[in-house]
């Protein structure tokens, strides 16, 4: 297996994301395939002390800025790293990208470079949450906006699949993030979504909440992605400002320090859980290929462990059984 | 100053509610109104061996069930306990309204009931969460769905206003809750709305993302209230989560938990921090009069802090100076 990582994606490109992939290399046994600036590239690679051997470099001549327009890089740079990165899943020289760069271009580039799967009107983005009962999936964390009712309803599609064949969960929960349990509750949107999910191929719940994303009580959450997204960075920035604001108590007294550092393990077993390094980045859904979205920030630990999901979606085979799933539904209709 | 209390509204009422009530009563030293069915709040005073004095009873016939819907209340329930306490607002008996009840027929009830202040097209609901570098407002967290750009507008005079007056922050920044930092991101709602804001009598500071809302940067933070209710339960559903799977961690190793009770009194004063009951509930802004909206399953701690809040909320004349403020923004037009 091949995973082509876009080595000049990211805030700390192209360092940190090669220092993944190289550990990567070494932890996980998968080739990878560095898309980006040749000069650069070697020069990170020389630092690390690593040459070739099963990682290997592809050169390009653009890269994408975090914050430049996706559309803009679409239509001017074809040969930016995002861009080549997906050419190579195409044309069958790696089985997925990696990239901590621009999302929207990222996604962007995945939908115009494979194409989308027959039957979804608009990929998205799933994210993993870890719940007290168990992992949650959130779908869709930031790739659209302005979701119809029957994109939603696709969401939900994809949703119970990706959670049945990465997680391996059996026959998973699937709720409609909203205001309030009733069906009649919040925006046009989701009210309208409610009836058609009545009707899904999945084990529809109803509504759920909030914090329903931390309980586990069930596992696929749709959601736009606008809420998705400001829910997943809420929950980033929640885990960041309760370490802070724990630290700040603890060293206010010498005894809670040496509690502090008896309990140390548990702490770091516990902080794992709420760090998103821990799972990488979100996976999107509904393209021909697989295509892994990190956080911008991004350390070396998160991109090792994207490309194990990677690793891991492509192993599942989640890709063909969403496209298999996706084609029954649009046989029968709803 | 006398505060009255919705004795019917909540997951635990009348029982916790009027254990609240007492509380503030005797901490406080504000007078209170229960609003409900006499003979049961008699009987839950006879329980607490506590009987008139400061604690008045203003009997109703009806109450509103947590799922009701809150049109058909507002039409059929003239004399629910939330009608009825509001009207007491209203007819100068009571300064300030707190209800743990159905939020949905209790905005409706305070809009029905006191009127919107002048130039505001929908009141919205205030939330308090505790950032990293201090207090954070995020206004709406659940009065409205669908929110039209202007009305956006107005919930970003009124987060300023309120955020100077009750929590004593001079030119508090504002931000957009957003899914990026360019003005050109997110749906067409907050696009449009990012237009407006550069133009407003306040620090508009641009977009701000999820993980803003805990981190102190900005102090006011306007979002639609299907956006704000799902990140305002998240955190309460993540602070949940968290002390679960925090506590499993420690209770594995006897270590763990000795050093756990070494640093208890840093653990509980910084849990309180996370503890919604800590804040009482979301204040509604835009109608003429106060109303302290709490979360269903309030203890009767929140109830006892919601009062607090509304105390506040009068003692610093929140309410004039919303409408000074929106009077003299409607007079200069954007």
């Amino acid at each position: 297996m091949n995973i082509a990582v876009d080595a000049m994606g990211g805030d700390h490109a192209p360092g940190v994301i090669i220092q993944g992939a190289l550990w990567a290399y070494s932890e996980l046994g998968v080739n990878v395939t560095l898309v980006g600036d040749e000069d650069r590239i070697w020069k990170e690679l020389a630092k690390e002390g690593k040459t070739g051997n099963g990682v290997q470099i592809h050169h390009c001549s653009q890269m994408v800025a975090m914050d430049e327009s996706p559309l803009k890089v679409l239509r001017q740079k074809k040969d930016a790293s995002i861009m080549v990165a997906f050419d190579l899943v195409k044309k069958g020289k790696a089985e997925a990208v990696v990239s901590a760069g621009n999302s929207g271009a990222t996604v962007g580039a995945a939908v115009l470079t494979l194409g989308r799967i027959k039957g979804v009107e608009r990929p998205a983005l799933a994210g993993i949450f870890p719940g007290v009962k168990g992992n949650v999936v959130l779908i869709d964390v930031g790739a659209n906006v302005d979701t119809r009712p029957n994109q939603l309803f696709e969401f939900g599609i994809m949703g119970d699949i990706f959670t049945r064949s990465l997680l391996n969960i059996d026959n998973p929960k699937v709720g409609i993030l909203n205001i309030g349990e009733e069906g009649s509750k919040g925006n046009e949107q989701v009210r309208i979504a409610h009836d058609l999910f009545k009707k899904g191929p999945f084990n529809f719940v109803g509504n759920v909440e909030g914090r329903d994303i931390f309980s586990g009580d069930v596992q696929v959450i749709v959601s736009d992605g606008f809420v998705g997204n400001v829910a997943l960075k809420l929950s980033e920035g929640m885990a960041d400002a309760i370490s802070i604001m724990f630290e700040r108590e603890i060293s206010r007294r010498f005894i809670s320090k040496l509690g502090f550092w008896l309990s140390r393990r548990a702490f770091e077993t516990f902080r794992r859980k709420l760090d998103y390094a821990e799972y990488g980045g979100a996976l999107l859904l509904g393209v021909k290929g697989v295509g892994i979205i990190c956080h911008g920030s991004s350390s070396s630990k998160a991109i090792k462990n994207a490309i194990r999901i990677a690793i891991d979606f492509v192993n599942n085979h989640v890709q063909e059984r969403l496209e298999e799933g996706l084609a029954k539904f649009q046989s029968k209709g709803i």
